[in-house]
């Protein structure tokens, strides 16, 4: 087995660590008695690794004693629904769970956004483990506490912050993972890199052809440190306040316009990241942030060896881009709010661009008139 | 105008003022401008007072140049539901609420918990405001930060901790309550002078009569009052976690058993606690907790005064308030914890009773064997 990887995020009394490795999912019952809480558990998966990642985490929770409920929701964004959510409170309630119960979330951002948003609120709150098996939930949605489930006019409308106590990546599960799913987490990765840590963005570079070959020591090490980079933003700015945690946001601008735009399900979140990644640096360019043509070059590079795109698909409007970024919640008083790098590793926030510099950049990354 | 209480409920962060006065309703859109959010503003009331009370409040609004949205919702527990919910959030984001929005509660303890967890989880929490109705909302819902909607199996099991941003009780509105809502306000406010504030309670004895009769400088001291306590009491305990909030309480251990088992809506709440602060009087004369008969005798006296029941109503089945207690959340490991008065103004938490002296108080309370 691989080291064990273990990084603490700093709340307070809402600290707890996220821990990474190798075929650490059968450890999952007894660091959550180490924990000390109640012995129900309520363990939500999708369909789409229930059979494979659920079931060996609920059998886990089974033999450290814990009584557990198993709960499957449909694989896809759909099953961010009220409805959803209904039917989890439904499991848990008509399942004996208690104020000290927990619910464990094994799947990706859409089990552990929804699994979180119940256990933010069944009983006003119980605690919450994350158990995230694609890269992208490993380095991003299971870090910071946001939890949600979509409205009709619009994603993650409805939710909390909810920190979970504990999550548990095992990166073994990532070896059954899509290609494509792979390539979408390093966009993220590579996101972290740029905004935060030049070191570890050299680092992930020289990693890069052992991650997509799936070596599970390089992608322990991956993890960790994109997780690293996550909580301390994260611990800086819990609840999306104080603007620290904007920084974030780097690439996502363009990228979640270019996912409304193009429609959800044909382009994933880290392909539109990528493009968006992309974007950013093209306005920092233009804007004299900083940021240098040979940052760009190098990001532009890094995100094709990842296998990303770097240009907009065919047939994505310009001005549907904009009015997209205009109706997205980054805006304040209808003005477009921008993350702009400005050297590998730092980045600037709040930024506001001439909507003309917009316009260009969009075209230069392939958006129709 | 009588006099304007404010009382701040202390909560770091999110601290909160409580304004108590008659005749303030109007005064709400400056209040809240004066608390520098956002402009929009969903206001949220039951069918049972929106044009007396919900209209004018988002006139208020209105005229402080806030774009108010206005929901309604069927009168009674019914719309403490996850549909209901749903509606709201259709209304708030349909009518353009943004992350700095308002969600303003007009009405009773329904209207508050259901809006309260809409703005608890509406883009992951907005600023919430309770403008209290009733007298049990003024003296009780309204303070703590309690948000829930029910499901089939039970109520409020679904909800968070949400602290309001601003209180706006204005006790005019009591004018137009049915009495017994006011008798059933009446009965928490004793609870709150018999578990924590003796000479709350001897101005509660001697104000009862012109509370009744409606008299809005001395309903302003008695809700002030009670607010104080409760707001004490939470400050100490915002999320029910250090059991210091256990004292409120106080006769809702059989209270609540006598709701279920009664029937929701055949007694309401307040009826329910005034048997249940009885009750728990007599067990903590069986078990010599220093709550003496002459305590026992006014507490007694003071819900008649009220005209508040002290004894079950007919056909209240003995095992069936058993078994409902035990279903009940505050049982731990399956024993019942009680709250016991020791003197008037102070209770104790977490005391184990013998269930003989239980069954014994409970007949003697009127429930039949």
């Amino acid at each position: 087995m691989a080291t064990v990887e273990r990084v603490r995020v700093a709340l307070g009394e809402r600290s707890y660590d996220v821990v990474v490795g190798a075929g650490i999912l059968a450890g999952l019952g007894e660091a959550l008695t180490a924990l000390g809480r109640g012995r129900r558990a309520l363990v939500v998966s999708d369909a789409g690794v229930a059979s494979r990642y659920g079931a060996p985490a609920a059998d886990s929770l089974a033999r450290a004693g814990f009584a557990t409920v198993r709960a499957t929701v449909p694989a896809g964004e759909r099953s961010k629904s009220l409805r959803q959510a209904a039917r989890l409170y439904d499991a848990a309630i008509a399942g004996g769970l208690d104020r000290g119960a927990w619910v464990v979330a094994v799947g990706g951002g859409v089990v552990g956004d929804l699994a979180g948003f119940v256990a933010a609120t069944l009983f006003r709150g119980v605690a919450f483990c994350q158990v995230p098996t694609t890269l992208l939930a490993q380095v991003d949605a299971s870090v910071g506490g946001k939890v949600a489930v979509n409205h009709p006019l619009g994603k993650n409308l409805i939710g909390a912050f909810h920190q979970p106590r504990l999550c548990w990546g095992d990166v073994a599960t990532l070896a059954t993972l899509p290609r494509r799913e792979l390539r979408c987490g390093l966009a993220e990765v590579i996101k972290h890199g740029m905004m935060a840590d030049a070191a570890y963005l050299d680092e992930v570079e020289a990693a890069l052809p052992r991650a997509l070959a799936g070596d599970p020591a390089v992608l322990a090490r991956v993890v960790a440190g994109s997780v690293r980079i996550k909580a301390a933003v994260v611990a800086g700015d819990e609840r999306e306040e104080s603007g620290a945690r904007q920084c974030l946001n780097l690439g996502h601008t363009v990228g979640q316009a270019l996912e409304a735009v193009a429609g959800y399900g044909r382009l994933h979140h880290g392909e539109a990241v990528a493009v968006g990644l992309v974007a950013a640096g093209e306005i920092a360019l233009r804007q004299g942030t900083g940021w240098a043509a040979r940052d760009q070059e190098r990001l532009v590079g890094l995100l094709r060896a990842a296998g990303l795109p770097t240009r907009m698909p065919a047939g994505i409007g310009r001005e549907d881009l904009l009015a997209a970024m205009v109706r997205d919640k980054k805006t304040l008083a209808g003005q477009l709010r921008w993350v702009l790098p400005l050297r590998t590793g730092a980045v600037a926030v709040g930024q506001l661009v001439p909507e003309p510099v917009v316009r260009e950049v969009l075209a230069d990354v392939g958006a129709a008139a």
